[in-house]
């Protein structure tokens, strides 16, 4: 599968060498074609592997991933031609945090709104599923690392969608028992909002190895 | 010891019940002392319970618990005579929710701020410490119907009354690794903005029988 990812930052790299190892064809997309992160990410990650810009990430992917900063993303996005974004799964894993008054950040978008729903408004014509925000980049794709089952959510509008990202979170490692499907693209608000404590418990733990599991 | 509870609904009779089965003595505080609840509780969990107002259940208790809706906590807390709050741990398990436009609920304090905050700021006298907002009030007095280890998190200012807290929490019946501290009392913010994605999950699985463990 070709897969076009929006932002070249550590969770746009990670993810892309996962996507690489699997067997997909993946572009990073950023801002300007020559960006460094990504023209050295694309040297290392073999012949599968491209960069571009947003745009050339867009006219690329099959599927598409949100790995912007929040406060980038509709940019991001927008800088694709539309019908480059026709029907295309949009899989958000990133998250609305506000840096501008130092750590911890706060939530540009919250509570009743979220950062998906935001994307989903400003471009109808994709079909857009939260995932994967709630953790590190490398425990969203070696989710073995940690000692027992955790979770992954998903949250979409869109039912097939929604099985195209599961089934990708399969590839990846993630056992299919712990995706846990939390319902319709508002309930993206519950995963983002879970960044706050997210972040304390890393700043308790001095870690960001770790994730939560659903304990029944 | 004595416990003072202000809320006479499921969270506060539930803990109260808790709390005599482990030998203290509990009063549940409401608006109105003959609140019929907090009458037929205090009829039935035997000869350490009784029931007043909430500036009783504050005179009674040498630990409080803020089991109240988060919109009602600071008017409940304010009834009590300012001396009966001097200097007393005061643990704070309700959340900001609020229903007004349906279910979900959102939150009426989040990101830059808590209710906890907002308790502790209004009445500096007392030591608030965050606590157990983050599950149902079955999973909070009984951990071990759970299968498996899950976490409890406390926040709070400071360290003798989050060492307070903690012992309680382990009378309970919280093992003592599974009591994880946030810090201070800022970091309430992130148990509060948890409830969304609680609030989801108690959706998507049917049930509120369930916590979160903190994988590494």
């Amino acid at each position: 599968m070709r897969i076009g990812i929006f932002g070249t930052g550590a969770v746009g790299r990670t993810l892309g060498s996962r996507f690489i190892e699997l067997g997909h064809e993946v572009r990073l997309g950023s801002r300007t074609a020559d960006n460094e992160a990504a023209t050295e990410w694309a040297g290392q990650a073999g012949e599968r592997a491209s960069h571009g810009t947003f745009a050339d990430a867009a006219s690329f992917g099959q599927v598409l991933v949100n790995a912007t900063s929040g406060s980038a993303s509709v940019d991001a996005i927008g800088s694709a031609a539309p019908t480059d974004l026709e029907g295309k799964v949009l899989i958000d894993v990133a998250n609305p945090l506000d840096f501008s008054k130092g750590f911890p950040p706060t939530l540009s978008i919250k509570d009743t709104d979220s950062l998906a729903e935001t994307i989903q408004r400003a471009f109808p014509q994709l079909r857009v599923v939260k995932s994967l925000n709630t953790m590190s980049a490398d425990v969203m794709v070696r989710p073995s690392q940690l000692d027992g089952g955790h979770n992954v959510f998903v949250s979409g509008d869109d039912a097939d969608a929604k099985a195209t990202v599961r089934s990708l979170l399969v590839e990846i490692g993630w056992p299919a028992d712990d995706i846990v499907d939390l319902g319709d693209l508002s309930s993206a608000r519950g995963a983002e909002m879970f960044l706050p404590l997210w972040l304390r418990l890393m700043t308790a733990q001095g870690s960001a190895a770790f994730n939560i599991k659903v304990v029944r």
